[in-house]
């Protein structure tokens, strides 16, 4: 469902890396984007796709991801003759076709309009897609439901996640809708007003964050030696 | 997000039972229904409800689960001494507070109001919960995404559930979005339309379908054993 009638929204999960994969859908024009895709759904996106009758334009990634392998090159592949074109942020020094930056706007068909935040921290290429139309806003890992995403690895930075938060996220209208990248325990999206108020780190001083996140003493992810070298070259 | 500015609407997921629990409050009067909780999401649930301001007023099940058991009892437990009322179909014949059927209209503050359509077939007493105001329809484990529930156990009937989609689910608006108790896919949602169009199982004939069922042959709910004795009293 999507606040604005003229665009089609969808969210789908992968259960493996809980990752979520975004569907936006122009109504008039058919044209679509689909934000963050997972390799191994490839074929379930597509089918919807076509179900929806949308013709897709961009696959558009928040950043390199190191938990599971992009679609982009699958659909890419899958979808020739048609071009559909990759985006991801210059910042990230990823292969794509098209490369992005803070105060770009992505527009697909005539009802989106996404405006390229870059909000560095989990890594130093994160960027977010905000659609002031739809009142909704895809953080990527920057801003998670009551979280955020780790910054011990890929030139994470504490500091700088929290000044990508605070200058950039909690700007935006209290009531924009926050769709993450990731959800581990069953949330599928929150709002501004409700991440300023009660996300346990990014509700902190900077100073009380930056120690929250060095004491999390993570894991590294299973994937990281696969995903990232793969999701660099746009997951081909 | 909703459709209906007047209605707060959440999604939440299990990634174990792969179940979809509902959140729908009013925004004017912070009234709200929980449909579908799960046992062990309790606390995320109520933190939820907390962040949102919503005074619980009712917590409603589509059926009597078999594979994970009901958050109703537990709710009302923690959130005594406020009065928060169970329901669920009356043809389920499992204990409630209220017991609804066909017809009836569920009110929830001034904007909630979800009408009850009976759809056996998966269980004799399932029900969906149909808003006509948010143009969405939670339709349990009757209608799923590209799918429907089983019908081998619970007073399963493949020709009662046949008929359920056909002459009431499918008889809703087209634009009418869907939203089920389960997804193993990672799909969130569809619509009426998608499902009368593409669902591989309910747009062939009843014929056809009851053959498809037969033929599934599936392993019986991990939780089957434990589940339904503690859904028939309301998960206490």
């Amino acid at each position: 469902m999507s606040r604005n009638p003229s665009i089609l929204f969808r969210q789908l999960f992968d259960r493996v890396s809980c990752t979520y994969t975004y569907l936006l859908g122009c109504n008039k024009t058919r044209r679509a984007i689909l934000i963050d895709p997972v390799k191994e759904h490839v074929n379930r996106d597509l089918s919807l796709l076509k179900r929806l009758e949308l013709n897709l334009q961009y696959v558009a990634n928040t950043h390199v991801h190191a938990d599971h392998v992009t679609g982009s090159g699958a659909i890419k592949t899958l979808l020739k003759p048609a071009v559909v074109e990759s985006i991801i942020s210059s910042a990230s020094e990823a292969k794509a076709d098209i490369h992005v930056k803070d105060g770009d706007i992505i527009e697909c068909g005539d009802s989106i309009k996404l405006h390229v935040l870059s909000t560095p921290g989990h890594t130093s290429g994160c960027v977010s897609y905000y659609c002031p139309e739809g009142a909704f806003v895809f953080t990527g890992d920057c801003l998670l439901v009551g979280g955020c995403g780790r910054t011990d690895f890929q030139q994470g930075n504490s500091a700088q996640l929290y000044t990508s938060v605070h200058q950039s996220l909690f700007t935006l209208p209290e009531d924009t809708s926050v769709f993450p990248a990731h959800d581990y325990n069953g949330n599928l999206m929150s709002t501004i007003g409700e991440e300023k108020r009660y996300n346990p780190r990014l509700s902190k001083s900077q100073e009380e964050f930056i120690q929250i996140m060095k004491d999390l003493k993570l894991d590294l992810p299973k994937l990281i030696d696969i995903a990232v070298p793969q999701n660099m070259i746009c997951g081909f």
